[in-house]
């Protein structure tokens, strides 16, 4: 269906495909940054509600593509309903994050949690993209996601955020046979997810490895990387972003993919990024504290980092989610520096 | 006075001499995991108290002489200690960690901070370490210590832990010039203060630049790395260990100061940083996390570690400070393994 986008910047640049500019979103775009958003939120019980209720999310996932004019927009969701539709309900705790009131701690927690059929278990988030496409009409593909079996696991056993996630390391080291027994099941869960959102209309999808950063290079490759790669051998139909946040040394790995796009934290150089994944189209990683600053740091940091990256085979975004104290502006400047840029060597 | 030392084993690897085993210490070694010290911290009035009364400071430092047989002291203290010389008061918090009443805002707030006299503000320290030399009797070298400049700023700013310090990166984008001049000022206290921990007896001198993850590489050049070579290019008598956590992309700049040692977080494999700092001494890196484990996890893990390290230009530490909850007895397993460690190909 993507033939019939009024702008399939974000679609071409996917696939390698030249572009007349550099297409751009962020993420968290959808969120507190505009007070749009924060005036549907501050109507409602929680978070989950707007999670969880397809119109509501269909309307936060539109806001920033008619106020910030983004390339794309990305459904309004969170990482964690998979966990939940696994078997483990989750709380999201104003000012302080998820928190898990059951967490996992033996092959019989394992046991007791089920494969979910998106169909039944997550089908909310389904109909909020069958909405949001419906609504956009087109003018932006439309991003799907969830998170990657590591960092929904390291939730599962942690229980909530953590500086070190010191328990999930633990289960790791433990527990090698049942950490692998999750793992896969999580895997087999979001690979399902990841196709049904495909069918209800998800134009491209992304995998986040938020907690990627907090393991060493070996264990990256004992219990995530192999998972990483069973999302990419099974997501074949529409563009696949893989993005690990801290993990530079999983790089290498995800070049060998068949992912179409690495999603970049800003702590991995343009130049760095370009020797260690030159099969792929690049994604990011402007540092979201560069928007705290004035316009002329803005644009001089934006046009360097795009300069750097280079105008194909690249989609410009932060390295990470947009802070939500942000200023709009500032946001808004951003994408026009983008949308202007015009490299010196065309 | 090394040269009297019974335990000279880290003093020689860190010069790059032969050493007839590896020598091993843990970053964090003196507190929360031996009972010893949590005795002793259960008859105090907080944190604080330990730090600044040099007779109790100088038990819990050889505590883990004793305890664990570590091939070093390192004087037990905080790297907070700093801006409090400087003027801006801290609080540690229990189960919270470092609070300040007091942040700095504005050029005002910078030129109230003194450049800290360490022989008037840090004598308590300094002390500490005068003690702590006499009661070890030269058994093993003591390791005095500072956090890097760009660490300490980042607290001066924030006024307490974060997972992204967004206040201090801000700080950095919008006002460069006062971002200097406050990075100046805590480099000039730094350096003094090191130079007065190697007078008062430290045999070797380590800045931990914790929060170095969070800025991007180019951040880190502007920002920190200066600093960082302006105490390298200061500390001479002694050996210098750099350590910046999350940061494997300030490795090649710390090869090309003059330090000795630079430390390695578990985020960066042995072979990797063999390839980036192959003139300096290297120190580290065990997940934190495989003290968790079995015998048998901690036995494989650390030999591995060993054997891909080698047993020359190399010190076995952990890529960060153990945590309180660890068993001590795994402590001790993992500090034999290093002592009985022969390398396959020598």
């Amino acid at each position: 269906m993507t033939s019939i986008l009024q702008n399939d910047l974000l679609i071409r640049a996917a696939n390698g495909q030249p572009t007349e500019r550099v297409p751009v979103w962020l993420m968290r775009q959808a969120g507190r940054i505009l007070p749009e958003y924060r005036a549907i939120r501050a109507k409602l019980s929680g978070f989950k509600e707007l999670v969880e209720t397809p119109e509501l999310a269909c309307e936060v996932t539109i806001q920033p593509v008619d106020i910030l004019e983004v390339d794309a927009a990305i459904i309004f969701s969170d990482i964690l309903v998979v966990p939940e539709a696994m078997g483990l309900t989750y709380e999201m705790i104003e000012s302080k994050g998820p928190f898990f009131p059951k967490t996992i701690k033996n092959k019989q927690d394992i046991d007791d949690l089920r494969i979910a059929n998106p169909h039944e278990h997550l089908d909310y988030v389904l109909k909020a993209i069958q909405l949001t496409k419906k609504e956009l009409n087109n003018r932006v593909p439309l991003i799907g996601f969830a998170g990657a079996p590591w960092t929904i696991f390291a939730y599962m056993i942690e229980g909530s955020g953590s500086k070190t996630f010191s328990q999930a390391k633990k289960f790791l080291y433990t527990e090698p046979v049942l950490s692998h027994l999750l793992l896969q099941k999580i895997t087999t869960t979001t690979i399902q997810y990841l196709q049904a959102q495909i069918v209800a209309g998800a134009d491209l999808v992304q995998v986040f490895d938020s907690w990627a950063g907090i393991l060493s290079p070996s264990q990256y490759a004992t219990f995530a990387m192999p998972y990483m790669q069973q999302i990419a051998d099974a997501i074949t139909t529409v563009p696949l972003t893989l993005f690990a946040k801290g993990a530079f040394f999983a790089l290498e790995s995800f070049n060998a993919t068949n992912c179409k796009i690495v999603g970049l934290d800003w702590n991995t150089s343009p130049e760095l990024a370009r020797q260690l994944v030159p099969n792929k189209v690049l994604q990011g990683n402007l540092d979201p504290c560069v928007l705290y600053g004035d316009k002329s740091t803005i644009k001089k940091e934006t046009e360097n980092m795009l300069q750097q990256f280079g105008a194909t085979n690249y989609i410009a975004n932060l390295g990470h989610g947009v802070y939500p104290d942000v200023n709009k502006d500032n946001v808004k400047y951003f994408i026009e520096i983008v949308k202007n840029f015009k490299p010196n060597n065309i």
